[in-house]
């Protein structure tokens, strides 16, 4: 038995999300599983570092997979996409130490959502942004970011349907990238609550449009008041670019 | 009535090509007409300047359209992409003289081929590129797209489905540029025969594996013979990036 550590990039919009659970088919968890199944002696099980919802995707997903069959680790990408759905792809598969776990061992990860910021939409990448067309204020939404930095309480920044006990998260860094007439918001951070990264973008767009007031932020956070925060943005722009381990 | 220019972007992976004909449903015009017929008060007919094929993309297609609705020629883009699907968009609308027609004015175009050109394919560019994994020889391609450029012939380079009278056309420049990991090639001419973009890739790409030798691109200019030059590589890289007009 080996433990591969996989490396994944995904297109999400055709799926119902990263985890396979009871009446959701087709995700990206089922894919995996039935392409490695068929390269392997035994089924296979996946641990992917991140649960990805519905319509969001990756650059750098991880996985951890424990494998029977005899291929060299470094020919285990092609073997695999030559039978996964051509918007799922393995780019990378590393022979870890037998304890590694993709999610367990995880200790930080890095999302990117995409903001189109043009009147005129486009015919190409509609299925990875947000088109918002008002003029987004990038240096009122940089000065918000600043006060999201650091170890904070996020209860008012997560879905009504996020379970965690635990609420408090440390924020590493919030870019905010111009890459006209795409707007880049990166967030890098030791975990987050459900729907957070969504629900921070949806926040610094209020900061921008003036719904809410830089003042506010500590407010929204110390409430721990969903009500207070910004709206989520949709599922399509939003990408699990790399996910950091010690 | 106004005679009104468009500038269109597509993503041509879901639509039959271009050209409305009989027994081929689902065309950009199809979606266009119907579209500008709903703004209009009378039925639209749609002239475009290039007929590109089924899996064919544009940046910068063109087309002209007679109108009579009054709304202001800059509305117009806003107009459409509020009805057209979300893979079809105009991006500019431009009054013009009554005289002028997408098609006939037109005195160049300028297409872009994208070849991926890395072992491990891509998730979310597999529709818009060709996968291509041996390493190209760019060096070796460039000298071979210099002898295509010119006053030519292109018999050899079109496809047995063409039925043009004239095959000599005009090529301006071919450039190919590396974009790691991908090999663009953008072609510039006055006209094109049918596929002759795409049997111009193919030839070089198997100048770049030996298969045709640097030599032999004058004599397959001259034979005026299909079988000689190189395969005809996948709609889905091919992108219309502009129209030129006087």
């Amino acid at each position: 038995m080996r433990n591969i550590k996989l490396t994944l990039e995904y297109d999400g919009t055709n799926y119902s999300g990263w985890q396979t659970q009871k009446n959701t088919p087709n995700t990206i968890q089922e894919k995996l599983e039935k392409a490695l199944t068929s390269i392997n002696k035994n089924p296979v099980k996946v641990y992917g570092a991140g649960r990805t919802d519905a319509g969001v995707h990756a650059l750098g997903q991880t996985a951890s997979v424990m494998l029977d069959v005899l291929i060299p680790v470094d020919r285990i990408p092609m073997a695999l996409n030559s039978i996964l759905p051509d918007d799922i792809i393995c780019s990378m598969a590393e022979s870890m130490d037998m304890d590694f776990h993709a999610r367990y061992d995880a200790v930080g990860k890095k999302y990117r959502y995409r903001i189109y910021n043009r009147v005129i939409p486009s015919a190409f990448s509609y299925k990875y942004v947000y088109y918002y067309r008002p003029q987004l204020n990038l240096s009122l939404m940089r000065e918000a970011a600043t006060t999201l930095i650091g170890e904070k309480d996020f209860c008012a920044f997560r879905a009504a349907a996020c379970s965690a006990s635990n609420t408090v998260k440390t924020i590493t860094s919030i870019e905010i990238i111009d890459k006209d007439p795409e707007v880049w918001i990166e967030i890098v951070g030791s975990g987050f609550l459900y729907n957070m990264v969504r629900i921070i973008v949806g926040t610094l767009i209020e900061i921008s449009s003036g719904k809410i007031k830089l003042e506010d932020i500590d407010i929204i956070l110390k409430s721990g008041d969903r009500k207070l925060a910004g709206y989520t943005v949709p599922a399509r722009g939003l990408t699990l670019v790399d996910v950091y381990y010690n």
